[in-house]
């Protein structure tokens, strides 16, 4: 039994059908304390009627952000640096964040250096950040990283092989709107993916060896839900489901406690296959049988029955060095591997294990 | 389907056991800004090992909190006024509320007060509060209410007849210290009686009216609990169930949405008998098998096993001003019964049978 560290919730959140219609209203207070509003939104919506319903005035920015990969230091370094041009020495009163995790993450980052001085490459780690960002708010499009409730914002740097983020109170946004309708038009193998997420770092997180009654409760409470979205209820994307798995994002966001195994194999598979994270996880979580059977079966089930399907052979016919980098990739997450398998993590996940496994996929 | 309102979490919480020993690192900062640290206390602790481990400085105050009967709204604005009185127009850097709900709600009260102009009676409604609170840490020391996370603090106003809080964000805690350690010594019955409040309006909500998913995730996530405590794991008072019951308190307040016909009737017997809140619902569910089955059926089943007794025939041999009293101070929830039983709600419970109930107990 062991203390938590002083953890803070994200303050605010609207949830519901219709959520994001209140945007501009909850913008008018920070207005009124000077300075443009900048939005942040996935480039997915660049020719869709939302990009049309953004509530902007004029003074303020909209960015579209390309998720086509994962943000990078060097992306977010060069966001933050185009909005201090467009500043003159100002600060936006606000950032509005609206896409997937990506784009939520772009945007925390772009918030903590607009007040931190630096590169982003320098924050990379925890409690680095020492001025609060600013002011943002977070509308998820996509339900399942719960990066909507986190208080870091997963950046990769390629020159130091490095997938971290800004750990802070600071990088946790300010205001929630959870509108599950802006899910409805997510393509289906996409919603599975990044629903699983939130299945996957909740029972690698109950399944650890960090553990705390918050993290069990709410880790259970999220994979209870995610059992009856994509078990136990017909089609995933059912209205309901759609509300369902928004909540089940936001509760498993606040129930991280650590990831396992699924994670660090997940990372080596978007380093060196620049696979999306949540396909990454499935990928992993399909060779993981041995380690987490239960889980391992739930999610076979799940594909089936939503009609998702894994193509195979992703990792057939790479080179060494790809099968090597594969393996690094995956190792260098001691932490992760460590709570999961205990110390012994490297005799467990030998490199001619791991590369098996890889080329079974 | 609905929105919810633009709903607050508490911003900080430090859990587990021991926690209370951070109540001095906690309170650094804030002292920094300059004025007192004011402590309310439960009165139980007076002659307690707690209150000489207080980490108060030179010109802080501890008032110990006579928790007998639940606050009223004279209690508070006395405790404002005599608060008033010792800061020279000056405000406390902090409060710190340490106890049960009634204290949770009495400290929460006075932080209102000494930022907002008049009486408490002013401020029973909904966001009549127009000014910050001072900043305010929470200690609870009994596990169930959900005052610590609550926008609301319980006031009874005898001369309106009235048991209304001052519901508002700025009523909510800052900072919570939920540390199991603090229940060890709660007498038995009292751990019982006010856990089951936490089973209850949990329950309350569920079931009735006003539903959105938040209510419905986090209600069944703390009724489990409260079964997994009092039906599944022997004696409620072991330290997981210590655990437990602290963060199923916490989850459980965060799921309040409405109550049903349980806390009606509980607020009847704590108006006209002076019943405390967690016994006063214990003796209401007694007598609304018909109303709530399957949970009557858990109830009973809880206190055989935990060894409860609730006497019998508190109100028997009443005057009839008394049982009107029951039935008007029951009667007057209208949204609450409304939630529960439709619009119909007078002819449900009709006088008589009300009566008929509380004879009953």
């Amino acid at each position: 039994m062991s203390t938590t560290r002083n953890t803070k919730n994200v303050p605010y959140y609207m949830l519901g059908f219709g959520a994001f219609s209140h945007l501009g209203e909850l913008l008018e207070p920070k207005r009124a304390e000077g300075g443009p509003v900048f939005f942040y939104v996935d480039h997915y919506f660049q020719d869709k009627e939302l990009a049309g319903k953004l509530p902007a005035a004029p003074g303020d920015k909209v960015f579209f952000v390309d998720t086509g990969s994962e943000p990078t230091v060097e992306f977010v370094d060069d966001l933050a640096d185009a909005a201090k041009a467009m500043l003159n020495g100002g600060l936006p009163c606000c950032l509005v964040g609206i896409g997937g995790g990506a784009t939520l993450d772009t945007a925390k980052a772009v918030g903590n250096l607009l007040t931190n001085p630096g590169k982003a490459e320098a924050y990379q780690g925890w409690e680095l950040v020492k001025n609060p960002a600013v002011y943002k708010i977070g509308v998820p499009t996509l339900a399942g990283t719960g990066a909507e409730v986190s208080r870091t914002c997963v950046l990769t740097n390629m020159r130091r092989k490095l997938k971290l983020g800004m750990n802070s109170d600071y990088t946790v946004y300010d205001q929630l709107l959870l509108d599950p309708s802006l899910t409805r038009t997510v393509p289906r193998d996409q919603f599975f993916f990044t629903g699983m997420d939130t299945f996957m770092h909740c029972f690698e997180s109950y399944r650890g060896g960090y553990r705390n009654i918050i993290v069990d409760t709410l880790s259970q409470t999220a994979i209870t839900m995610c059992r009856e979205i994509f078990l136990a209820s017909g089609d995933m994307m059912r209205e309901e489901n759609l509300e369902k798995m928004t909540v089940a994002s936001y509760i498993g966001g606040m129930a991280a406690g650590n990831v396992g195994v699924v994670h660090p194999l997940s990372a080596g598979l978007s380093i060196v296959l620049h696979l999306p994270h949540g396909k990454a996880n499935c990928y992993a979580l399909s060779v993981l049988k041995d380690i987490y059977p239960e889980e391992y079966d739930q999610f076979t089930e799940m594909m089936a029955r939503q009609k998702v399907v894994l193509p195979r052979g992703i990792c057939a016919d790479l080179t060494d060095e790809q099968y090597d980098a594969l393996y690094q990739g995956t190792i260098i997450h001691e932490k992760p591997l460590n709570n999961a398998l205990g110390p012994d993590f490297r005799q467990i996940l030998t490199k001619k294990r791991l590369i098996a496994m890889f080329k079974s996929m």
